[in-house]
């Protein structure tokens, strides 16, 4: 099992969430690498238009240099990718298997994240089995065009309120806007673009972890 | 365990295919049942374009149809969909999770079948595991654009050879098709546009089910 009790949100801290097209200058690989010897202890493989067998490879490399740094890895959207691959977890939104469904199909321990920007909808993913609940969009971004309304730091503490489960906020999140999402009681932030598009990925690392350090007293 | 030594091979006579845009004028579901009634033994979902989340309420249906026929039921493409509604088996392609990967990840006894038009590719999905082979495109058919090359009934009867599997021929088959794919070898058909476009679906399933009878000498 990945996690003991109240590791979970602690390793939350921050979600490092992949892309392919925004990994510059270095490689998906290089970025992530990056991350983790920061200090990163998630990493989501986000990828959204390449089939299973392209992504394979990609998957289990960053598999193997998760474990070998010792954090999480959720694989987006694909349970059967997440399972082939041995992560410790899936990432769903609303269009993919429901979660009800993925925890029938999952190991004991495997952990669900699912997105869900309001009350209603994170309340029911908890019901089904989720581990923890990504909110937003926080902030408008451009990395996820189709992710519908705003929810802003009112609507991601609204949610947080509602649930007995981690929340993560996720949407145009920074190490500037970090601060405001742990104040909503989020216990971290997931990020794309930047993490993916920084110049010194390390450092925006170092940014996220210290905000959510800030909040639950951690060293 | 779905089947016994043997039995595999004789539900394989033919395969239903699902297709939403084909199955005109009942439903997928009207025409499914239409061929059950008819004798059919094996139904595969497939469903390109369709999120999970949209496919899950017919995949459980014709799960819950095919148990109720005694007939096997494969998901195309998606282990995860296949898992989460019970199904026998998941159908993958060259694009889709490695068989291998696949057979890590699914129970004992979930079947594997494996889209390849040639020799070698089809030994490598027996050797990582898969259960039976679909080798076409047989004939030219509009309802894959995108199959690539014809392999015609010579290159069937070579992958029929090469494996120690049974093989399905596939593409634009028809029951006046059927007699020369099961003299190529193969143990069955599977069909979309033929029965899911079929004014009357189970005289089509009639027609494949008699040309894999005689070849065998079932009764």
């Amino acid at each position: 099992m990945p996690t003991r009790p109240g590791a979970l949100e602690r390793r939350l801290a921050l979600i490092v969430i992949t892309d392919r097209g925004f990994a510059h200058p270095g490689t998906v690989v290089d970025v992530v690498g990056d991350a983790l010897r920061a200090g990163a202890q998630a990493v989501q493989l986000r990828e959204k238009t390449q089939p299973p067998r392209k992504v394979l490879p990609l998957a289990r490399r960053l598999r193997a240099d998760t474990r070998h740094a010792g954090a999480l890895f959720f694989v987006n959207d694909r349970l059967d990718l997440a399972l082939a691959v041995g992560a410790d977890g899936v990432h769903l939104g609303p269009h993919d298997l429901p979660v009800a469904a993925a925890r029938r199909t999952a190991p004991t321990g495997f952990l669900i994240g699912y997105s869900a920007d309001e009350v209603d909808a994170a309340r029911a993913a908890v019901r089904d089995g989720a581990d923890y609940i990504g909110c937003g969009t926080v902030y408008p971004t451009g990395t996820k065009p189709d992710a519908g309304q705003i929810t802003g730091i009112d609507g991601l503490r609204r949610v947080v309120l509602a649930v007995d489960v981690p929340v993560v906020g996720i949407g145009g999140l920074s190490p500037a806007r970090a601060p405001a999402v742990i104040a909503a009681g989020a216990v971290g932030c997931a990020a794309i673009g930047s993490i993916m598009g920084a110049a010194n990925p390390g450092r925006a690392v170092t940014g996220f972890l210290r905000a959510a350090e800030h909040a639950t007293g951690q060293p």
